[in-house]
């Protein structure tokens, strides 16, 4: 089928049927078009196969730089594919756009799994805003699943913001972390450890090996603190290494079996439910502030409202209350 | 001095001068009154009094009910006066409206430090929005270090939104827990132990004296974790018994000595102009979201959307640019 052609819904159809990858990835790259024809016809798509209710196990997958999230995903993806499981990857960076590239790159960094026929991989969307990147991201994994995948990851980059965004439609959070010079711990960001249902010390191996033991026993104490008023998933600590394969079948044995349970009693879909709320909520909110906070009048309302109150000539509420008025005002004119 | 008269503001600042402590309390009422000269008078107060620029310690109390918060309270304010130091009290409480009554309620929960002349304490203003209960309680915080106290304690109720509203106006944030049942700890509520500088493991004597020693160690932990990455202050964990009065004068010493070297590096002026900032933050876009909420065009559209979000027929992220356009549109014809 040539790349050039116009797909109607039926073309995009028959080829989720048919189980071909290059219309997925055409589908895909319809919903981040910006020409709305396309974006109409990537909708109609996804509410059509949504009907079909398929489900696959979403997983959202962080780590701060350094951790060894892509060679974890290779090696973790490879034990997926060897169990006759298919598994796409997707990748959430808001920064992508500054940096000029995308956090998969060009799957170079995935080298054997993108070459596997079970598996698919698909970078990051670019765009402006997180709400928007995150949307995006969110309707592929959508794709993917409707398109019958049996795993989908998400990979994010460790900063804070999008791995809420990412937890907010993954069916498990996978904080991945590394065993640090000393006793400590690297790559955790304030808030993250909180997200978590599965946290894995990564680089057991070699010198780490015991360092990383240590690591696990420190973070399930934490967790267990931390998890006090949340009976909805347990939290897991595994050791793993991406260079001896140790550990991923334990996990993936635990998504497994953790999953089935979660179906079976239905939790599987309260959670998701509940996910799509909350999320409609953040991406509103999201939407509302960006907005807000590209309004030319509120910028140097906000900037001069600051200054009063560093200054102490104005209280704070009243100031945001006016701020916020004259962004409502700017609205007066338009019609 | 009646307190019938109206007063003006050179007799709000004479009472200030004198320390008249009847002066103070109707400081706060004018800024909490609903008649907009008063709070323009409060206002004018405020800004006038914090070019003197004293400096109290500002710590915030939180912790789950039933975990002794105001036994606390009043035996550790007790030991800052025994020290011939003054103490401020103040709570925050945005459920006080629907309870009908404040969290210090008529100070008989603290009957020994009311009638202390070196204490003060006011009940939490009410109002309907915690935006507008929590800047209230940041300008009487306010009107209290100008008035001259050593320290001013924030109480609030552990339900996690009002605790990051105090985090961002106070030098230092305690979290009161008490030991469990089991081995477990009572009192925490997800993310309101990242917020916390100092935490306490409170009713530390009898029967709960080991279990209290067990818990502070798991914390000690758990919060080595959890700052990785936060250097601004180091979070200690103290055992107290207000019954024996034990552990109240290490938190005094600890807080006095950390609370001198901080204003001596000049790191806290520099934490409290951070907190303003984001504080002014937190109240625009609270006030921003309030109005939204209470828009009727938008809440119609809301439940419509999440119907159809929920139901696949809409992209989320084309649904919420919708609403918020809504929104918008709602003031095209005000004039």
């Amino acid at each position: 089928m040539s790349k050039r052609k116009e797909l109607t819904l039926d073309d995009f159809i028959q080829g989720f049927k048919k189980r071909d990858l290059s219309i997925l990835a055409r589908a895909i790259t319809y919903l981040e078009s910006s020409r709305s024809d396309h974006k109409k016809m990537a909708n109609a798509l996804l509410t059509r196969l949504l009907k079909e209710g398929r489900t696959s196990i979403r997983l959202g997958i962080s780590g701060t730089p350094g951790v060894g999230k892509s060679t974890f995903i290779e090696a973790f993806g490879k034990k997926i594919t060897a169990r006759k499981k298919s598994v796409a990857v997707l990748a959430i960076d808001p920064s992508s756009e500054k940096t000029g590239g995308s956090i998969l790159g060009d799957k170079t960094r995935m080298n054997e799994l993108a070459i596997d026929a079970m598996a698919f991989i698909r970078p990051s969307p670019s765009g402006k805003t997180l709400g928007g990147v995150a949307s995006r991201t969110r309707e592929a994994l959508l794709l993917c699943e409707a398109f019958g995948f049996d795993y989908i990851l998400v990979e994010t980059v460790g900063v804070g913001q999008s791995e809420v965004a990412v937890s907010k439609f993954v069916d498990f959070f996978m904080l991945l972390m590394q065993p640090g010079g000393g006793d400590d711990l690297q790559g955790i960001k304030r808030g993250i450890l909180e997200l978590a249902n599965i946290v894995v010390v990564n680089k057991a191996d070699g010198e780490l090996l015991n360092k990383a033991k240590v690591a696990r026993q420190d973070l399930k104490n934490a967790l267990s603190i931390l998890r006090h008023d949340d009976e909805d998933f347990a939290s897991e600590v595994f050791l793993t290494s991406s260079l001896e394969k140790t550990g991923l079948d334990d996990i993936l044995n635990y998504l497994e079996s953790t999953h089935q349970k979660l179906s079976q009693t239905g939790k599987l879909e309260e959670k998701r439910k509940k996910q799509t709320k909350s999320w409609f909520d953040q991406i509103v909110f999201g939407v509302l502030q960006e907005d807000f906070l590209q309004n030319e009048i509120v910028q140097q309302e906000l900037q001069q409202g600051l200054k009063e109150v560093l200054d102490s000539k104005s209280a704070i509420y009243d100031k945001a209350l006016a701020v916020v008025q004259k962004y409502k005002e700017s609205f007066h004119d338009e019609n």
